[in-house]
C-alpha cells in the first residue's frame, strides 16, 4: 500500500512541516520506497516534482522539505509498489488536462484487474492507479463537454468511484487546482489547523512546529493523510466510503458512497 | 523573445552543463528574467520542473544545475514574457498526454493575433504559445485516431507549422520521448558532440568542462539552442524554415517549410 498526503488551505502554504513526516515513510519508518510525487497548484498552474527513488534519499524530496512552496491545494504520494514496475511513468500524481484546467490524482489501494473503458485520456504507464484516472477523465469528458457545475461534477465522479470501490481498495486524492476531492475506501484521516493555532510534534521524526510562529488568525488549513502525521493532535478518521470536497482548507462537500 | 534548448542523445545524459549557461540568460546575461522550465524524459515518463522565478536565482535551478539528471530527451526553456502574465501557467515548456505518450512543447516567437481551432485540448494559461500547441494536438488527435507512422506523423506537424510559421515567429521544440522535433522560422543552432570528445567552455559564465571525462567512446549528444552555449566549439545555424528531428543525437528526418 501505498500512503497519501493532501493539503487544502485559504491562503497559500508551503507543505515542509508534514512533507517532512511524510518522507520519513519513504524507507526509513514506513516501507514505501519505491517513489514519490507531489503536485502543487498556483493558481491554475501545477508544479509537480516526481522520483522513482525512494522518498527519504531523494535530492529532490530534501529541496521540497526545505524550499516553502506555498499552495492551496497540494496532492502528495509515496509508493510501495504493487501493479506496475518502479519507473517515473508510474509514479503518482498522475496528471492531466480536462476543460482547460489541470487535473492530478494520487491513489492507495489495488485492483488488478481493472478494465478501463477505450477513450481519449490513455495511461502512459502500467499502474492499475492511471487506468483509473484515464478512465474517470474519458468518463467525464464523455458526459460534459463543457466544464459543469460542482455537484453535477460531484455525482458523476462519485458514481464512478462506487464502481471503482466494489472493483478494490481505492482511496483518492483529486484535485483541479479550485477543490480536493478525498475518498476513502479503507484508510484516510484529516485535521483542520486554524486559530488559536498550537504547537505539532511529528510522529515519524523528531521535529515540532508551533503553527503561531507561521500563520496569521484568519488561516484555515487542512491536512489529509493515510495515517496521522503528528503525535500531539487529534486527527478525524474517515468512515469507510466516505468522501469530502476541500475548498479553503473547509469542507464544501460531503457524503457516503452508495452501496 | 525567448531562449530554447534541447538535448538528444543515444544514452541518458545530463544537462547540467548547458543548463549552467543557459540559465545565466534568465536575468544576469541575459534579460529573460520570466521564469524558466524543464522535461526530461525518462522512458514513457515525464519529469518537469517549472518556475515563474527568473531562473539565475532560482533554488529549483540551482538543484537541476547541481543534480545530474539524466535523459535523452529534454526541453528546456526560458521566458522573456510578451503575450500573457508571468505565472506558472504560463511556463513553459507545456505538457499534455496524446495516444498514451506524454508530448512537450517549448516556443520561442511571438504570434499576437493567433486563433486555434476549438478542439478537446484546452490552454489552462493565457500564451500564443500554449495555444499553439493545443492547436496542434486538437489537429493530430482530429487526424489520427492512434498514433501514425512518423512520416506521416511529421507531414501533419510540418503542414500546421507552416500555416503558424505564416502568422509570426516559431521557433519550436516539441518531445514524445521518442524524437526531438526542432523548427526554426527565425534563429536556432545545433552541435552534435561525438568521440573524440575535447574540453568546452561556456559562453554566459567561467566555466568549462572535458566531456572525455564524462563519456564513452560511442556517445551521441546534440544539444540545440536558440544561441550557441559555448565559444570555443562550431555550432550549426538552422536555416529559416528548416526542421529536423533528432533520435539518439542523430537527424532523423528534415526539411524546410513549404512557402
Amino acid at each position: 500500500m501505498c500512503e497519501l498526503m493532501g493539503m487544502s488551505a485559504n491562503v497559500p502554504t508551503d507543505i515542509c512541516f508534514s512533507f517532512s513526516g511524510l518522507m520519513q515513510r519513504g524507507g526509513r519508518t514506513g516501507p514505501h520506497c519505491d517513489g514519490w510525487g507531489v503536485a502543487f497548484y498556483e493558481g491554475g498552474g501545477l508544479r509537480c516534482f516526481h522520483d522513482p527513488q525512494p522518498c527519504h534519499s531523494s535530492a529532490i524530496a530534501q529541496l521540497i522539505e526545505s524550499y516553502p512552496i506555498k499552495s492551496e491545494n497540494v496532492i502528495c504520494h509515496i509508493r510501495q509498489a504493487n501493479v506496475g514496475r518502479v519507473s517515473l511513468a508510474n509514479t503518482h500524481p498522475f496528471s492531466r488536462e480536462l476543460w482547460g484546467q489541470y487535473w492530478s490524482f494520487a491513489h492507495n489501494g489495488q485492483m488488478q484487474a481493472f478494465s478501463p473503458q477505450a477513450g481519449p485520456f490513455q495511461p502512459v504507464g502500467s499502474t492499475d492507479s492511471e487506468a483509473i484516472f484515464c478512465d474517470l477523465l474519458n468518463r467525464l469528458r464523455a458526459r460534459f463537454e463543457q466544464r459543469p457545475a460542482l455537484a453535477e461534477l460531484m455525482d458523476c465522479i462519485t458514481a464512478a468511484c462506487t464502481e471503482y470501490a466494489e472493483q478494490g481498495v481505492c482511496n483518492l486524492l483529486i484535485s483541479n487546482g479550485e477543490w480536493l476531492f478525498t475518498l476513502c475506501t479503507s484508510k484516510l484521516a484529516w485535521i483542520t489547523r486554524r486559530a488559536p493555532f498550537g504547537p505539532a510534534q511529528l510522529s515519524d521524526v523528531e521535529l515540532a512546529v508551533d503553527f503561531k510562529e507561521h500563520t496569521t488568525p484568519n488561516d484555515v488549513v487542512t491536512v489529509i493523510a493515510t495515517a496521522p502525521l503528528t503525535s500531539n493532535e487529534t486527527w478525524q478518521l474517515y468512515a469507510t466510503g466516505e468522501w469530502r470536497v476541500w475548498q479553503g482548507g473547509e469542507t464544501l462537500l460531503q457524503g457516503r458512497l452508495a452501496g
